[in-house]
């Protein structure tokens, strides 16, 4: 019904689909794109799901949207699609993606199928073949702040490609914990602050990072009251953490990364030690801070000394960062705040949606949560 | 600076100011005027932490505004406002209106100081004098949904008034209580289906609603893994109900109410019985339930025998409402639930000026919260 | 291990043991029964879990017991067991029932199976037919605080019985809802103070209460941040609930229940409201609440006005009540707080184990929980 | 009364009074000395509560005590008392000491004015004057795990002692971050594992940890559904953490300490990162580990890889810890979850007092709290 309407109006929306859209992730990139005035979203694919309204099973949606969720076959047929996002399990997403761009439409994965330039390395920590290896060189990790140029040429190469190109991009979209912990660490490493020792990464988590299928460890009884550290040196954001704080100082960065789980719904924060070198101290951390986030939409550097809480980012597409030198070790404390969801998900999804299709980078992406 | 901008310029946005913007129902009434395309949010006022902005008491604001608490005196010498939403405690709003009135600003209190009309039970309840009685008749109960009439009448009233007459109308926004309990039970009321009984209410809120005052009973210590009955048989929100409930009735109805806090940061659910008289059925209360909210944007039905979520409502102007029928006593069971500083407090203020001043009734109202 | 060691011994333990051990009420079981001097745990089974070390499941225990889950099947060959606490769900304790009380083993029944006295109530709200219906007149409803004699009872029967009688006593204990229930209005009830009208009860249980199995409804992210109400007029407590409240006032007493979630781990509030008679005032109540409670280890009567909190009994056998006349009504306003698992479940049931074996009835259950 | 009662009495019990009795780690001495065998609490104080009785302002002690808080000044009078655990604030605790020792009064100082050897390092991170500054080499450090054989000492003094001298032990009880810290780092640096880089200790502190005054940051809807860290290499445990871990490792260890403030209650995870020389492997650790802990009652090494959850912990003088050596980087990660205000407080004071008195080690210790 939606995408018929639109065939014959004259219009410049894109139409989207969410593949997997039942799971967290998945209906939190609903929620953006029902409110994106340059996406139209023209299905929400669930197979275990299908047949039921959005409304069904997420009654805050009620009155926001008549949608149900579709099958995935359905988006197969669909003629008109200009993008896709993935929120399906990794390993589906890969065996999904290659279809999807030789159709000429956008990819922006959710999964951690494409974040890892090695495929060796992604069968060692997902304990799986990538079955489409070919893609790894191509796809934009997707961390804007980061990425920016990288994103910004898939936009112009869309534009630009002859017809024989499939004009599709690629787009990995990061996960939770790499994106707190490299918005945490980026400009000292970028700087070149830091000394030649061991990052230490200790995340905590809101219990959505975990998904939406009941388990043991989700259960309401199980996790509340309790902290935990858990995939201590084995966590599969490992490997992605190490992988983007490398490309950030221009070499291997050592990374002992820590997750822990805490009893929020929604909220991550990554807090990290970096050793630093001679020459750094408190005004040229800040400054180098300052620099890389003053002219960013989705970054507030909060006040020298002053450390994030998750709870001012939860329903937004914002990360906060504090930072902190600890003089006496020559040690920089940066913590960064995000919400696992958005920015840690769906919202970074968007944004690079908006980049690589053009549209202004905040697009649909100004929400205005509670703040209490 | 706001203000003199908008001074030259060709616009028809309304200048507003939140008094007493620093609690958790001003920084809500923030919240939505600074997302609102018809209002223009010129102050906001805390005697308190006056110089200090918004975005340093709540980090979440950062990046989305740059106002700085005033005192409430510099309310006081604003040449151009339309509109003041008083957000201080009961007393300190009645010695307020009057002279606001007085100048032709529209005053939206969400103190209880103007919701009954009887000023002798005010002073019961609130162990006050009233200070502005004289004012009591005039006020508007603000709850569009059973008083939409008196609130668009203060709209023509203010276009069509002569010159000697203030402009300014005076609107009383319920209590969160009060809200819930009569969108639970009006459309039965009104629709006569109530037996001669008691109405027994009872209600859960989250911990916002008593107040961003540290107390003991807020302390999270103290309200984390605990709920409990308070105020009982001596609720200031108990005769508010009763006198909406017996406006909905067209007489008397006997109410007892509990309310119970719960450990939720937002979210308000109330739930009600009502003995019922001979000719009710499941059907005629499914019917009449829906013929009273198919028109009203903020108000959901939910299907027969599911009762709401305070989840699925939470950061939103919205009540979703449940009815079952107990067929062996013959007693309606009806939930609603709402965000207790939303359609509670704050946005539905704004929802009553945007009927007060003639904008569309859902502007700057449709949020997209977080459905996990 | 635990058995052959006691054999050769003088000693007067009983052997006791937690069939379905791996719930939670199972394992509160555990934790009350270890801690108890006059009860051995012999053996805590489950199927699913058989093999698995108590305190790998719930590493709480480590260093408490060295116990492994058994399957159910181990009971079959003990030859000294003197009781048997089941914790299993409901049709499947009717199905073990007989056979045990067969052996002559005492049979604590955690489950619904012999709490309704008519096998047609049962049939009807558990949607199963009752297997065991004889056994319904003889089984002890087991609620202390309103069933002390029959209790006692069983255990003079059992010693005074001849050799051909089987010598075991079938104490069927009390759902949690209905306990609370029940302390709050029982000594109105009893002394007569109830006018003709309806009693309206609504409860609030914390997530626990619906058991460990993960499902949609129990996983944090659905529970965490929500209240809502669920089973009205259907729940399987209601027919339970109206049964003992009939006793209490030797009359029917038409009840409406609406339980509610919260997100709590642990405890639960039943708030009731019971209309009044003419001859009823606030004294009157206190009186009657005063005398019936007095004598009474677990049960707390608060001062009147006061409301009981469900944090103060958590991790306890205790109840505690809060009684307010809403004059203005007539109505009693009761609220009584227990922990869900222990008065609600596990150590009601050691409870009424005390009793049946002459123990002195506080025995064991004394504990010592965190008030902060 | 209690005094009284005793005096005529033939007895063995030890007359102790909790000083500052009416916050958080005060109660949660109550809690276990009423439970003790050895130990008679004879007065509870609190200047700011005196004449309420305990069981008022925490009503789950209604039933369990008859006391009433009582005037700090009334112990000055108390001719029998054995010893005194000082739960009140920083600086108080220094003034109070030398008089109760002076009266040959055992002082168990829950306070940090004994912990740090070092007045200078008190004063600078406390911000105040030490007025007892001679008493800071006589004091021991109270975490029985490392320090047993000089708290024994303590006990031997008193028995052995001359007429002439004070029979009193000043005991200082370690911080609660210190004390996770230390139980998680100590086998692998006594062991001389460790290499010369940096530990970093991150931990996560429920929010009884800041105490029972009510503030803005302990208010419900600003802890809940919020994670944050706070106090970075600035806060006062710090140079705590780095006194204790010198000693275990015969050096100075650089520390870098970066605490936490989650949604819970009670709880405390210390989460340390450590690099190790070249010799380390995860055997050695594994035996180091479980050597220096297979004879504590009250520390679990859960078995290699599995990290510790505070909910285990809660309720009980009990540390649990889990150890990983991630290879990649030689470091060892090492977590330990205590209860703050049971082994990170109150519980290990009296552990503290069992030793010094002689008694078993575990005396009135072992408790039984829920598991779920």
């Amino acid at each position: 019904m939606h995408l018929t309407e639109k065939k014959g109006g004259q219009r410049h929306m894109k139409n989207v689909a969410v593949i997997g859209g039942a799971g967290y992730a998945g209906i939190e990139l609903v929620r953006y794109l029902l409110g994106h005035p340059g996406f139209d979203l023209v299905a929400v694919t669930s197979d275990q799901d299908a047949g039921t309204a959005l409304a069904e099973l997420y009654p805050a949606l009620t009155g926001r949207t008549d949608l149900a969720f579709v099958g995935h076959g359905v988006v197969d047929g669909m003629a008109e699609l200009d993008a896709a996002f993935l929120a399906v399990p990794h390993t589906a997403a890969m065996e999904m993606a290659p279809a999807l761009l030789g159709r000429g439409i956008c990819v922006f994965d959710l999964s951690a199928d494409f974040r890892l330039k090695d495929a060796a390395v992604y069968e060692r920590f997902y304990g799986a073949r990538h079955s489409a290896p070919e893609l790894l060189a191509q796809a934009v990790y997707g961390l804007p702040e980061v990425n920016r140029p990288l994103l910004k040429q898939q936009a112009q190469g869309r534009e630009g490609t002859p017809a024989s190109v499939p004009r599709s991009a690629l787009v990995a979209c990061p996960g939770c914990y790499p994106t707190a912990s490299t918005l945490a660490l980026a400009p000292a490493l970028a700087a070149g602050f830091a000394a030649e020792g061991t990052a230490v990464v200790n995340a905590v988590s809101g219990v959505s990072g975990a998904g939406r299928t009941p388990r043991q460890g989700n259960h309401f009884c199980s996790a509340n009251e309790n902290v935990n550290a858990y995939g201590v040196a084995t966590h599969r954001h490992l490997p992605e953490i190490a992988q983007v704080l490398a490309w950030q100082a221009g070499r291997r960065v050592p990374v002992v990364f820590t997750p822990h789980l805490a009893p929020l719904t929604r909220g991550l924060l990554a807090t990290a030690t970096l050793p630093l070198g001679p020459g750094a101290c408190a005004r040229a951390l800040e400054d180098a801070y300052g620099a890389a986030y003053e002219e960013e939409t989705f970054v507030q550097l909060l006040p020298y000394g002053t450390m994030p809480r998750t709870a001012s980012v939860v329903g937004t597409n914002n990360a906060q960062v504090g930072i902190v030198l600890d003089e006496g070790n020559n040690v920089l404390v940066a913590s960064c705040a995000i919400d696992n969801l958005g920015k840690g998900a769906a919202s970074q999804a968007v944004q690079c949606a908006n980049i690589v299709f053009g549209f202004e980078e905040a697009q649909g992406l100004v929400t205005n949560p509670g703040v209490v």
